[in-house]
């Protein structure tokens, strides 16, 4: 493997459309969400040892989660745990990590990945990321990962390929777009050069700093006044200077969308961003009657095409239940119809106002 | 009040059409069902210390609820709790409680109350009581409470009495009968001489004890060769050479349906078994969507005509459910239609048998 290339998994997010499931102190990505024996984070982490040294590989989260992480992923090191003092989206989170592993190694080149997704095919995965990475070191080129998109999926923003490819699979990317309408979707499914984003970005570190300070001037001044202090004891000092500077903002809207060095290798390894419950639905083993059941006692009776999560203690007896979400956790349950779950969060919100945060 | 005048709750039975909220170890009649504040066992003693003395008041259980009905019941003295060895149907059980009183007071007259009935009306229950206080303290006579029906329930034994009463509200009951089909029913309610089989009764102790003579006289036996331990320290030692030797039995079927002293008064104080969940349904406050919520931190979205059980420490948040029932106890979640309530012992013994008996 080579020593100069590294990873950063970004797992700060809250996961809010898996309450009860996913918690504000325990968010989806410390959760077995597919109920495969590991945490989606765990599951990230190994994934990317397949191509990536360990000691190559670096958690940034939210200040709170850290211990969760260092429970999660003992065998990293724990200098590689990084920890914001805010939640400001993915722009300065990549930023914090580009500075202090271009202050370590120059020669730096990364792969992004959030927390929080499924990859089924790890071969596959390995393939692209190494096809990445080799195109970034021989160029500046800001690459994101493109799925090949299975259906007219109206959740996901989509990116738009030049039809010719620069170099085998690597295509400069034209447009990115927002999350379409459903005819909007079904063209872009049609025309065969859009690919769902999937937030998963590989480049030379020096590359992204360089985009930075084109296109988010005012944060790098910001990090490079500090870059001294980063692999330092005064790193955290530092950061909690940083970041109540930094603009709150995603590196697609802040950099990629912007810069004209963008490419993307279209991909499919089995890809979900596992947002919301009917996308876990899809990807978790079900009964014949349709259910997906996580939780080791579960009794159906003639429940149908039910999305069932569970502790391994408690017993559930499900009957006459057809397209229901049923999450089962010590101090919350909630059972809503499947077509409902965007409005989860809306039912956190007033969990929130009338009854307290303490469910939250 | 009358101090020869004594009741007997019956709190022996385990409910289990009420699983998961009645369990083995906590049956029905030791719960707050109605979400009144009171469990049902204790609101059963305070209507009944409406006219009977505290200290006339007893209650006979299975050995194994004997702690939970002193810890429920602290107002009432230790030896007014009764164990019985095994569980023999009501029979028995009067038998028990009637030799003990004749050997204590042999004046003794007797209500026989079920722990687990609802009865809203207390003064109307009262008044009934007394009426059949007075009566039998006149006469031999077996009396029963009979409720004036409602509606046409499939679900209860009736009573036909004679047309002219004996004296103002005491009419002789002509039959006793098993539960009907609905057109039976109907046919009853129309007919205006037949009354719901409450359970409750009221009678002389030597009377009974008369009556068992005659109809039960092998249990007769049993209990008069051991009546001299009743009220020693032997009685426990005699109880369990008593019960073996006894038939499992109801009152009605061995004693009431073959006398020829037995009475009835028409009662109306708002009296359920409780026997079905579509009976505590009726039962309980509902919202304007017509749920039936017991359970303080139950969020309800669209869910209607739901019946709710929960404890008051975990949030429900419920949306979507029509006509479920959705009973939440620490160790097991049951969900199923309202309609599918006579299949609950079934899922009960299909639990038995795949998952344990620890849920039961």
């Amino acid at each position: 493997m080579n020593e100069h290339q590294y990873a950063v998994i970004m797992a700060g997010g809250i996961g809010s459309r898996f309450w009860p499931m996913s918690r504000h102190n325990f968010p989806k990505q410390f959760l077995d969400i597919l109920n495969t024996g590991q945490t989606l984070v765990q599951a990230t982490f190994q994934r990317l040892t397949d191509f990536i040294l360990p000691e190559n590989i670096y958690v940034v989260t939210s200040n709170e989660y850290v211990q969760i992480v260092k429970d999660q992923l003992p065998m990293i090191r724990k200098e590689n745990i990084l920890g914001e003092p805010s939640r400001k989206n993915t722009a300065p989170c990549i930023a914090y990590i580009s500075f202090k592993l271009m202050q370590k190694d120059p020669k730096a080149s990364l792969i992004v990945a959030p927390a929080d997704h499924m990859i089924h095919d790890r071969i596959a995965f390995k393939k692209v990321c190494l096809e990445a990475f080799s195109f970034v070191n021989k160029h500046n080129a800001l690459i994101t990962l493109g799925i090949t998109p299975l259906k007219p999926n109206t959740g996901y923003g989509y990116i738009q390929r030049e039809l010719q490819s620069v170099t085998d699979n690597v295509y400069k990317v034209k447009t990115f777009t927002e999350k379409p309408n459903l005819d909007l979707a079904k063209t872009f499914l049609a025309s065969g050069d859009f690919l769902w984003n999937a937030g998963i970005f590989v480049w030379q570190v020096k590359n992204v700093i360089k985009a930075f300070e084109i296109y988010l001037p005012e944060m790098f001044d910001v990090f490079v006044a500090e870059k001294d202090a980063f692999n330092t004891a005064d790193e955290k000092k530092a950061l909690e200077h940083i970041y109540p500077l930094c603009t709150t903002i995603s590196i697609d809207f802040g950099i990629l969308e912007k810069a004209n060095n963008v490419y993307v290798i279209p991909a499919s390894f089995g890809w979900s961003d596992l947002g919301t419950w009917n996308s876990v639905y899809e990807n978790l083993d079900k009964d014949y009657l349709g259910n997906a059941i996580a939780g080791r006692k579960v009794m159906i009776i003639d429940a149908a095409k039910c999305v069932v999560h569970s502790g391994n203690k408690k017993l559930l007896v499900l009957q006459g239940l057809e397209d229901f979400i049923v999450v089962d956790s010590p101090d919350v349950l909630l059972i809503c119809k499947r077509d409902k779950e965007q409005e989860i969060k809306d039912y956190v919100a007033e969990v929130r106002r009338n009854i307290g945060d303490e469910y939250l």
